[in-house]
């Protein structure tokens, strides 16, 4: 499992005064670009110099908590199936400071050529990282 | 069913020059708020005077097309579900062009009391429009 | 004088419960963009088609009144100079409801070649839509 | 002088590929709330517990070099003057792998209470902070 901390930005909540929905993604996101770190060059040479990304194809997330200002985020990261185009991912994000439940992400997302958009084998580099 | 349409604008694509997959669901959101306008005061009163949100419970997006800056996500919203407590949407993003389905999300957000983060019934006005 | 209306989003506040300072400089954007449509494609084209943007060299903002969710922001765009290669925009941001003015967002651009980051002369089109 | 790293997200870039310029006073904030970490309950108290924000009255940039998807821009803060009620921050934005200067942004926020809006003068803790 993956451990990335994330806490809340100021710009982060919405008029309710909770994180907005959407930012929860976006939390997993920047969660899927620190596990990738290790690879040369690490999330962004893949996507700059091996014209290769990882779109999302499904994504499921059940909310349980808010999370607001203040708090960090813990997202924790498991590798649930890496096929043979496609990743699995499911985070549970938590309180930092209780370590409740805040929400749960299943992610599927699928290693794709960027010029063309499509499906591409899961670069070896990549699964010996995600299977490691 | 509804129907909003949400231009691409300039900074909502990330370093893959796709619409980010985040941003899908402020897309939803948006479409919401243009749902709610003919409530009184609309969305903004809801939240701001009758202390009254829809967080979402549980949201599933299946991602089919990319959005690029240029194009304009016409999204279509029907209501699946008005339960007690909670209200099921679905939302059909397509590329406003040439039709082409880019997502599918399913959303379910339940009637909410902002101050104690508590449900509350569907209030009738609401009701009302979503049944209407 | 160029007017574009942009109502607060619903995340476009911060956990001080007023629109985001960063944002302010999102609206000017978003008015430029409605400023611009009148060109072949719209600013979108500039963009994808032309290889033409817009940065922004200098920018000066004083913030006089909050926007908060439930209001629109109005946007007055005044062109304050035409040059070779720049631009200077003038933006009141003022609240819709009762005129209060909320910033003064003084812009500078230059048309730049985004392949090479160049500055180029205003093309044509984009001059006479500016000083027509 | 404070020293803040800040790698450039994903999602940071617009459709010209560059970091989009609002972003800019995006960094100069976190920039900010790392500064303010000393202070008891960091930046996050001071909004939620003690009523209390900087709001921005007067914000300038000047933009010299674009940040792209890959690089960290390194925010450097240096107080250029504390007042009665209003503070005076010069951050210059340089790219951390050679030291480009990207941007300075010069930045006067208002110590406020945020239930009125009014100023108040600066607090004793954040004083010594800024003046140690």
């Amino acid at each position: 499992m993956f451990v990335f901390d994330r806490p809340v930005r100021f710009a982060d909540v919405d008029a309710a005064r909770i994180v907005f929905f959407a930012r929860f993604l976006e939390y997993c996101h920047d969660a899927l670009e620190a596990l990738f770190a290790p690879l040369e060059g690490g999330y962004a040479a893949m996507i700059n110099r091996r014209d290769l990304g990882v779109p999302s194809v499904r994504v499921e997330v059940d909310y349980r908590a808010p999370l607001r200002y203040g708090d960090t985020a813990r997202v924790e990261t498991r590798v649930e199936r890496v096929g043979r185009t496609s990743i699995v991912f499911v985070h549970t994000l938590r309180r930092l400071a209780d370590s409740v439940e805040c929400a749960v992400v299943r992610q599927v997302v699928v290693t794709t050529t960027l010029s063309t958009l499509r499906p591409v084998p899961v670069p070896d580099d990549l699964r010996a990282l995600l299977e490691g």
